[in-house]
Formats: structure tokens, C-alpha cells, sequence
């Protein structure tokens, strides 16, 4: 049977990358209202290529915002687990333009890989998904799936979802699922396969100082008044310690530790810290003393600057006292870690750190997306590993966690359900970037281990995933 | 004579208050180049207003920006001083418009303020002046001043002088003299007459931080690489101690203290703390423990933050490692410091906080300027302090310490003659700022002061300015 999902990937491994060009030159940027009009065609595009598959039930379902496309393929057999998975359609933003090599919607072939946006981020993994069906229908010999599969493929995700939640409740009655898969990550090396078993959440925040009521000229006031943007460099500087520790009050209260047989799994990732710097085009490692990079990446909380404003921006120099200074910050949670226990320490740090005469505020982009874990003693994990096994000729993987956020927390508390990923971007795959490029044969892999999965599942039945 | 020259200023108040409005609705802002012609216009006006008031010889001084104007009246003596005053017709830009309560062009007379762009800074003091030379006539019944008069009227001060020097190095025969005069500057209450005798000086800075190379995704790489935008705040935030001290390195070394005497008279100033904010639009004073807030504003030296950005500052948030952040700098002098030893003591501090990973860069607008200042025992000094006690009817004059920075370094330089500050500008006068006012009184006053230091000066004589 493994060589018939083998075969029949390779086989039809040009016809993936067919859909993939026609995909990719549609610039579903959803953080761009003037390209909304091009999320709806992509939608419409998944959509027809869902119906090509042979998906009985294929829909486009609107939201408030961008479209979502929901497909559904019931197995024969009733008592088959059914399988909910997750990804989306719509694209980052391309600027900076100019510092692209190819242009990010004309899907460019190049060796081994294929750049476009979307190309990995995620456009390339929901066709390998289509591929997969096909395989696993070609290895089965059946006319239907041996679990039931519903596609739900968001149209906003790089936007924020803002209304996925809205969307879940909307639909809740369709979704019922035994299992999810969610389909938005990646491995560590294309020899190296493994699969996320945590998400980290995310906590957006902006801060921001008033001092005086207008700007003042520093020749008569300054050096007697307080300067907000002078006062946020030591608020922000005073975010970590020299351990790189975040001070924020009781950030670490709830922080569920890595365990060791975690840890050791972690530790026998080949991790190369050269590649490492050279795809964050970086020049050092830093982060929290007492953790490795990849601990410090996937599975501890973290504080960052995404930005900071104030005062004159402008060529040359204008000597002002400025009126007002900003920040914004995201923090990083890992499992166990509650949003609001974050928002209200940081607004305690804010406070403590805010000198007389300046005034703060903090402002919140919505309330916080908790973190995902997948305990890796789960069948459904066990499954997702034998699945990724066999299709890339392994004999285990490494379970990592992503540092990433994304809307697979709201998934799991609307559907409560497992939750498996698989996904097979690369580290270097330049998503939210420019010169994003996928690996084609980790797609053809990812197609492989779809349709390996989909057996497993099926063997494990509907009761295998209650425990 | 003093009632002569108090009767001759109140008969004429009418006639400088129409110069005043038709000056100040020329919008000669010399920052931006679509008003460039205004300012062209404006020198024209103030060239025919001194030809107006008796001036022999009136020039426009083209330079390689915007006109300078120059007006010679010479004394009858041949014995007699020569005084050069200097000051500026060009105004600042105006934005914010919407924080102006009436049209910044349109000057509003309000009970005893006029309003307007410039009114304060600087055309209002030199229009006492042009009253203050015909008080003097009237009242010396001569029909030229008893000292040589040479006005030389900058076109670019509000854009940091950029041709000045070149100026004064192209009119340097022209511009002998054995005093100058700075009417740019103002005193510390109506009731509390004072005169300028120091002068901050000025290194601009901005510092540049690197990191990736491009912006990164803060859940792929945040917490591992690092951070140029949280590297600058704590750059930024060591830039004071606890105690409001710069530690950029050698700071302080070549400081010129205030003496007990000075710090005698200033600690005399009636500082009103509440009336200070108030101007301030701040809610709380701070600076270099140790010393008063007049102390701070005009003797101390100070690192001020003008301006930072850096990373994503748009709506929403965008969940990056930024590439880039940058800080506008700027640091005040005061007497004895040397620009080129503070430039020096910045690059050694920038690169002890340039942390691994972070490429620094430090780039200066131009090599700075060194403070002024006036010793309060010089003869010059001296009848300045007389000539606005007569004026104000007061007994004493408060030396103060101005925080800005201006030409008058470059001016002392190129001359080599003693300097004194006449100017009758107040606190609240909000120069650089929407809603500009000047008092009235206070340039009528000026007036006066002008028309009896051109006596004190005569009777001083040429040989008295030099010791």
C-alpha cells in the first residue's frame, strides 16, 4: 500500500504543481481591502478545485470579512471517524517589493523549489491535501474516503481572523469532528520529519506615553520635564532582565515546563545554528539563559517589540520635547498560560513603570489567543507519527513546538476536539517575507503522509480518539 | 531724557503695532521650500521698513539659501562703538494647524497679546528695535545715533543656519564691530527683567541599530535572534542614571560650574513652578538631581530624545522582529564643552550598547555648536544691565542661562567681540509652537531698553568694550 501512495503521488505530482501556479497567481491578500476582491477568487478558485477532487459537498461560506470554502466527503462506513481540516487560503503582504528576486504572483520553479506568496504559507499544503485524497482513493480502491473528511479553509488568517470565531459558532453544527488537522506548520529539515505539538498564544499589545500636551522645544524645556519617549525606553528596556527573563508580574505563574523526555526529544533535533542565523538573516542567537534555541523558540513565553513611534521621524533634526511615544509588543504564551493573566500583569508593569508626569495607556488588539499543546502520548499523535513515518521513510519524528499563533485555539475550544499537525513547510521558507518558496518535495511527501493518515485514523475508528 | 525716550515710545506704539501686522502676514517660513518666496518678501519688507526708519545704507545679502538683510546707520563720531544686531526674519513652520486658535497669519490682537506666527520669534523685537533707534534720535535730538548701527537679519535660523557661516565669512569686512547684540531671546516674567548670558549649545545625533536583515516573524524567530528596536530602548534608557546624569562617557569633564554668585541670583528668580508646567503643558518636573530647574533648563548639559522609530507602526499589529529602529538624539552644551569631545564620548557609548548581533550606526546632522557665554562683569554686561533697568524701572537685572542654541557661537566666532542678549520674549510666548504671542508691553519696553543702550554703549566708547 505504500508504494501505491508512493506511485500514484509521483505519478501525479505535475498536476499538483499545475494548480499550484494557477493557485498562486491570484493575490489573495487579506490585509489588503483593495485585494479582497482577489480572496474571494481564491476561494472561488479552492472551491471548484475541491469539486475537481471529487468532494461531494463543496461550499463558499461568507463571513463579515473574507470568505471561507467548507468541503465535505462522507465515508461509506458510518461508524468512521471524521476528520475536520484546517488551513487557509488567503496570503501575507508582499512589501518590501523590491527586495523580492521574482514577482510573488508569478509562481517561479527554481531546482527543487518553487517561490510565490503563499507558496508554503499556505497555499502549497492545502494542494498536497487534494493530492493526498486522491492518493489514499487510489490505495484504498474505494469510491469514498475511509474517514470522513471536512476541508474548513479560512479566508482571513493572515489578517487576524477576526471573524473565525463568528464563523465557528455560525457553522458549529457542520463541524463536529472526532479529530483535527491543522495543516499551517512545518518540520525542521526535509530530512528531519517532525510534527508541532504546541502553538504558542499571543497577547498584542500597545503602550502608550503622554507627556506634554504639545511638543515642546528642547532647548527651553527639555532637561525639566518628563519625555515619554525617553520614559518608554526604560518601560520597554526593563521588559527583560540580563537573563532575558521577562518581568512582567507572574508571567511565568502558570507556564507548563517542558518535560524531560521532551526536552531530550528537543535535544536530538539537529539543529544548525549557522542555517539557523543565515535564515533570520541575523547575526547572533540571544533569549532566556537556561533554555536552547529551540526550547526558547517553541516552548517558553516571550516578550517582543514589533515597534515603537514617537516624536520627529522626519529627515535632519527637530529639537522637541515630544508630546507622545508608543510601543507596540506582543507577548508569546506557551501552554497553560491564561491572556487575561497576562493582560493584567502587564498593565501592572505598565503602571509601575510609568514616571510622574507621564500618562500611559494600554491598548488591547482583542483579548489574547491561548497557546495549543499535543500531548504526545495521545493515539491521535501516535497515528500522525506512523502516518509521517511511513511516508518519509523514517522511523520517528520529533515533536517540536512553534512559536507561531494562529487561530487553532478557538478551533479546539469550539470543536473539542484533538488536535494534530501536519504540515511541511521548511524553516527557510521565507513566509511573511519576501522570496517565500516552498520545497516541492515536501509537498509530494506531505501528500504521502495525508494519505497515510487517513488509514490510520480509520484503524484507530471513532472510539480510539476518546481516552 | 528717560521720559523723552518712555513718551516717545508710548506716542509711536500705534506705528509699530501696523508695522507688526503687516509683517507677520508674510508666512515666511524658511523650513519649507514652497514658502521660500515669502521668505524673499519678508526680507524685502523688513529692508524698506529700515529704510523707513532713517537706515543710510540697506541691503539685501543674497546667500546660498535665503536672504539676509543688512541695515548700517553710522554715528557722527567717528569715536564711537560700533554694535551689530543680530536677529532673524524668517519664522517656524505652523503645524499643527488645527491646535491654532486663530489663523497663524492673521495677527490677533487679544487685550494685551498679539497673536501670530513669528510674533515673538522674531519679528516683534526687531520692530522694538526700529522704534528704539528713533526713541534714541528723539531723544538725543541728533540726526544720526550716537553709536554706528549695523543690523545683520538672518533669513534661515528657523532651518538651523545653514548658510550663515558662509556669510559671515563672505561679508566678514562689512562687519567689524566692537559689540554685538542678540535680540532672539526673552526675559523671565513682565514684572522680572532679565537678560540672557548663556547659551546652550548643541550635537545633534541620530543612532541607527541593525538586526535581521529583514523584518521577521516574531513567532518564528522572536525570543532567539536579537531585537534592534528593543536593543535601541535600553541603549536609550542608559543614556541617564537614577540622577537625571548622562553617562555618555566624559560628559561632564570640561563643564564650566555655575559660580555661587550666579547660583545666588538665579535661586532670586520668582520660579513659578505651577505657571512653568502650565506653559510646559507637563504634569511634573524631573532632571539632574543636584540642581533647580532654572539650573537645569540653562547651565546644565542634557541628552534629550527628539524622536525614535522602528518596526511596524501602523494600525492593528504586525507580529515582527524588526529589521531597523532608529533615535534622534540631541545633546545641550553649556560653556566650555567641546562638540567634538561629546561626539566622541556618543560613539563610545553607542558601541559599549551595541549588544552581539546589532550593527550600530551614529550619524551627526553637521558638527554641533559650542555654547555662549556672557560673564556678568563685563562692561558691556554692565550698561545692558543699566539700559533695561531704566526701561523697566527696576534696580537689578537676573542673569539667566538660555536652553537653546542658535548662530550666536558661530557669531562670536567670526567677530571676536563681546556678546549681550537684549531680548523681551516671555515663557509663555509658545515660539515653535501653535498659538504664538507676544506681549506688547514687553516689545514697548523693548523699545526703550534699545533706545538707552545706544547711550550707555556711546558713553562707554570704543575703548570701554575692551578689557
Amino acid at each position: 500500500m505504500t508504494n501505491d501512495v508512493r506511485t500514484f503521488v509521483a505519478d501525479h505530482s505535475a498536476e499538483l504543481l499545475t494548480d499550484l501556479d494557477a493557485w498562486l497567481r491570484i493575490p489573495g491578500i487579506s490585509a489588503q481591502p483593495e485585494y479582497h476582491p482577489e480572496v474571494a477568487r481564491s476561494a472561488e478558485w479552492f472551491a471548484e478545485a475541491c469539486r475537481r477532487t471529487g468532494f461531494p459537498v463543496v461550499e463558499i461560506w461568507p463571513t463579515a470579512g473574507l470568505p471561507a470554502v467548507y468541503a465535505e466527503w462522507p465515508s461509506d462506513d458510518p461508524d468512521a471517524p471524521t476528520v475536520l481540516v484546517y488551513g487557509h487560503h488567503d496570503v501575507q503582504p508582499v512589501d518590501p517589493l523590491e527586495l523580492w528576486h521574482t514577482k510573488p504572483f508569478e509562481p517561479t520553479v527554481d531546482g527543487p523549489v518553487l517561490r510565490a506568496r503563499g507558496a508554503s504559507d499556505d497555499k502549497g499544503q492545502l494542494l498536497f491535501h487534494l493530492l493526498g485524497v486522491r492518493a489514499h482513493l487510489a490505495a484504498t480502491g474505494a469510491a469514498n474516503p475511509a474517514v470522513t473528511l471536512k476541508f474548513l479553509i479560512e479566508g482571513e488568517e493572515e489578517s487576524g481572523s477576526p471573524n473565525f470565531e463568528a464563523l465557528l459558532a455560525e457553522r458549529r453544527d457542520r463541524l463536529d469532528c472526532d479529530v483535527m488537522v491543522i495543516t499551517d506548520t512545518g518540520m525542521l529539515a526535509e530530512d528531519t520529519p517532525s510534527a508541532v505539538t504546541g502553538m504558542r498564544g499571543m497577547v498584542p499589545a500597545m503602550v502608550s506615553f503622554h507627556g506634554p500636551d504639545l511638543d515642546l522645544h528642547s532647548g527651553v524645556f527639555g532637561g525639566a520635564v518628563p519625555n515619554p519617549a525617553e520614559a518608554l525606553t526604560r518601560l520597554v528596556a526593563a521588559l527583560h532582565d540580563a537573563d532575558g527573563r521577562v518581568q512582567v508580574p507572574g508571567f511565568y505563574d502558570d507556564v507548563l515546563d517542558l518535560t524531560d523526555t521532551e526536552r531530550e526529544l528537543l535535544a536530538r533535533v539537529p539543529f544548525d545554528e549557522a542555517a539557523f542565523l543565515a535564515n533570520a538573516k541575523s547575526r547572533a542567537l540571544t533569549g532566556e539563559a537556561g533554555y536552547t534555541t529551540l526550547e526558547r523558540l517553541g516552548a517558553r513565553p516571550t516578550a517582543e517589540v514589533n515597534g515603537l513611534g514617537g516624536g520627529y521621524q522626519g529627515t535632519g533634526s527637530k529639537t522637541i520635547v515630544p508630546s507622545d511615544a508608543f510601543v507596540k509588543l506582543s507577548f508569546r504564551l506557551v501552554a497553560n498560560q491564561r491572556p487575561a493573566a497576562i493582560r493584567a500583569g502587564v498593565e501592572a508593569f505598565v503602571a509601575e513603570h510609568t514616571p510622574p508626569g507621564i500618562q500611559s495607556t494600554v491598548h488591547w488588539e482583542g483579548e489574547g489567543v491561548e497557546a495549543c499543546l499535543v500531548p504526545i502520548d495521545t493515539p491521535a499523535y501516535q497515528a500522525l507519527s506512523r502516518a509521517i513515518c511511513t511516508a518519509f521513510d523514517a522511523e520517528l519524528i520529533l515533536p517540536t513546538r512553534e512559536g507561531g499563533s494562529g487561530p487553532e485555539a478557538g478551533l479546539q475550544k469550539a470543536l473539542q476536539a484533538p488536535m494534530v499537525f501536519l504540515g511541511v513547510g521548511l524553516p527557510d521558507d521565507q513566509i511573511h517575507a519576501p522570496n517565500e518558496k516552498v520545497t516541492l518535495s515536501m509537498l509530494y511527501k506531505g501528500a504521502e503522509a495525508a494519505a497515510h493518515l487517513w488509514r490510520e485514523f480509520a484503524e484507530l475508528g471513532r472510539a480510539g480518539f476518546k481516552n
